[in-house]
């Protein structure tokens, strides 16, 4: 048994663009060389989140539209008073979604649906530069 | 240190359909032989959940008329119109609710509240059979 | 590698009081020896949920206001009806918001952003003593 870190990085191109990075996961588990256990993928930071979606083109103005009904960027959020960054339903809805998605995988692959990827979603209110950290624990 | 994979498998009986899955993962806890870690209860697919509650009649309509409210079966989806399988709430809800769970477990017993279980909720649109992966790791 | 059980507990002040709990999950690190793996943060209990969220007075009347619109508080539930303990609506948010996070810590470190903090969220209706349970897995 032993841990492995690795961090992947790579551009979001502003609000609610979602971000396929079963790829990046899943060569970070062959790279590893670890056959059987679970990664931690984790989002570093208050205005993103990671989940899994069927990763196809109406999904990916579907769930936005959802996030927009759970908290809508027109409203008045008390953080826009104080920090005038016009960000506050990006961290309601970070936070609501969560930061970490644990995956488990065996003979160094992820065990995820045939329908299912890993995704980032970018919350804040502009493109970003992003990083996750992925902790893999096995053997 | 170890880790242990194990599949359950059962029925749903539709939409909203709340599996109350606790049995299967203490069973699992128990027959693995660990003594203390945790376990990682995670959704292969993208129209199912797992998350925990207290498993009561009341709940089992309150939680899914939570989820009408926040993704509506009703409404247009992008995903319906592709797809014509009607199911684009299904996914919303599933990305919303996410995919994994990790629960700790101390002297071989999971380490939930009183009025705590762990449950699988079918959000696809029929009854279906399902499949979790518990992955296991302690010692 | 090997398994490290830890609780710690606290007070909170009631409905939606939201409690960042970062120094005592960084300080169970710390106590741990462990220098590199992962930390569950796990609620044992159905009215309380743990994210992460950047700390400040205006998000924490955002998130509970955001919370207020997915599932309020005046509204009939059937939880309601059967227990009388009026926190339907406190079970639905706490099962949306999940009881358990898995942060990553490198070289004894929780590897959080610099803005993101790991919260506690109060959804019962009253004041009550709140315990948490951390599990760490590492080397």
């Amino acid at each position: 048994m032993t841990v492995v870190s690795r961090r992947v990085r790579f551009s979001t191109k502003g609000e609610v663009d979602m971000v396929d990075v079963t790829h990046m996961v899943q060569r970070a588990v062959e790279e590893s060389g670890l056959k059987k256990g679970i990664v931690t993928v984790f989002v570093p930071g208050s205005t993103g989140a990671v989940t899994t979606i069927e990763y196809e083109p109406g999904l990916l103005k579907d769930f936005p539209r959802m996030l927009e009904k759970i908290a809508p960027r027109g409203e008045e959020y008390e953080h826009h008073l104080r920090w005038h960054d016009w960000n506050g339903h990006s961290h309601c809805r970070a936070a609501l979604l969560g930061p970490s998605l644990t995956v488990p995988f065996e003979d160094g692959r992820l065990q995820l649906g045939t329908w299912q990827q890993i995704v980032f979603v970018e919350l804040d209110v502009k493109p970003r530069e992003r990083e996750l950290i992925l902790q893999l624990i096995g053997e």
